[in-house]
């Protein structure tokens, strides 16, 4: 199994940090883990900005040679697995910026004549990691669980990817908030994971 | 009543485009809107793009000057009109961008020592115009209405920003998309507020 690791964090030195590196751990003592690569969004210096207009048409964003690179280690996956922090609910501009030009029609998706599309990117599995300063009641019960349906029905599930496992970690600032159980949790699941 | 617009889509050769005149519009005969200002995000290349590091401290966000004027129009606002497409189920990361960045600490919100902070933008509104390609009851059955709760309860309830209005038009690229009544109800709408 090929593993992308998507970090969206401005830094390393962070909780976002290790568990990036819990990820990378689990998945070296993984014999069905073939190769590990990690697509660090900010380091990148991805733009996140969609454009399109006259001449760049959006109809065309799937073979755009910007993004050529990404999409064949989105290819090559047969896991994705997204690290980032909750701001205002939702992941990071960035991170969405990479879905809006990314997950483009014609390469993560193909219009049907029905309501959901054929999905193309059918097969793989996502895992998303996220962390956030506040409890995790506060989406469950305030929020409607609106970030967890985004990722999972909005996208993930448009573009065919059924199996999707969130790790949502909430109280990241507490020094009552057991981080380093969470992340032992993270190293171990990918540790164990088959598929 | 001062309107600030902010406008998110690529460029104005659209509906949101037309959205954002019928807006510009109604305000011009609506004699309660003192001056309507429009900070066009594509149009002025702003740069979604969060950074925080050791010596750009996420915590003087509020006083970034690069960002000094966008904040001197949101203070000036009594009216925040956001109009923007939906994307994967929420707005465009530009606009999700300039909200991770303007919506800061000591600028937008206070923190206290309870759940929800002190909402430093109270007393203003807002109003959110979007625009989507698939019908209305998509979101709303769904995706768990997920992209109005996090504007309303994430963002602008977190803030102070109580009274916010959702124009959320679907079916946007069909020939029986009622497109004209659609606009017709925004240059009203705008035309007869009073606060």
């Amino acid at each position: 199994m090929n593993v992308l690791i998507v970090y969206t964090y401005p830094h390393h030195n962070s909780l976002n940090g290790v568990f990036l590196k819990k990820v990378e751990e689990g998945c070296r003592e993984n014999t069905y883990v073939n190769e590990v690569k990690v697509m660090d969004l900010y380091k990148e210096k991805f733009d996140p900005v969609l454009v399109f207009n006259e001449t760049k048409r959006r109809r065309d964003m799937h073979q755009d040679p910007e993004l050529a690179n990404y999409r064949k280690m989105v290819t090559w996956a047969d896991k994705l697995v997204f690290v980032y922090p909750i701001w205002w609910g939702r992941p990071p501009a960035m991170l969405l910026g990479f879905i809006d030009q990314m997950f483009a029609s014609n390469f993560a998706y193909r219009d049907t004549r029905g309501l959901f599309p054929e999905g193309l990117l059918k097969g793989k599995s996502a895992v998303c990691i996220s962390t956030m300063k506040g409890p995790t009641h506060y989406p469950r019960l305030w929020l409607n669980n609106a970030h967890k349906v985004l990722m999972k029905r909005a996208l993930f599930g448009f573009v065919g990817i059924k199996r999707v496992t969130f790790f949502e970690f909430g109280s990241m600032e507490k020094k009552t908030g057991n981080q380093a159980k969470k992340l032992d949790r993270v190293y171990r699941y990918f540790k164990k994971i088959k598929q």
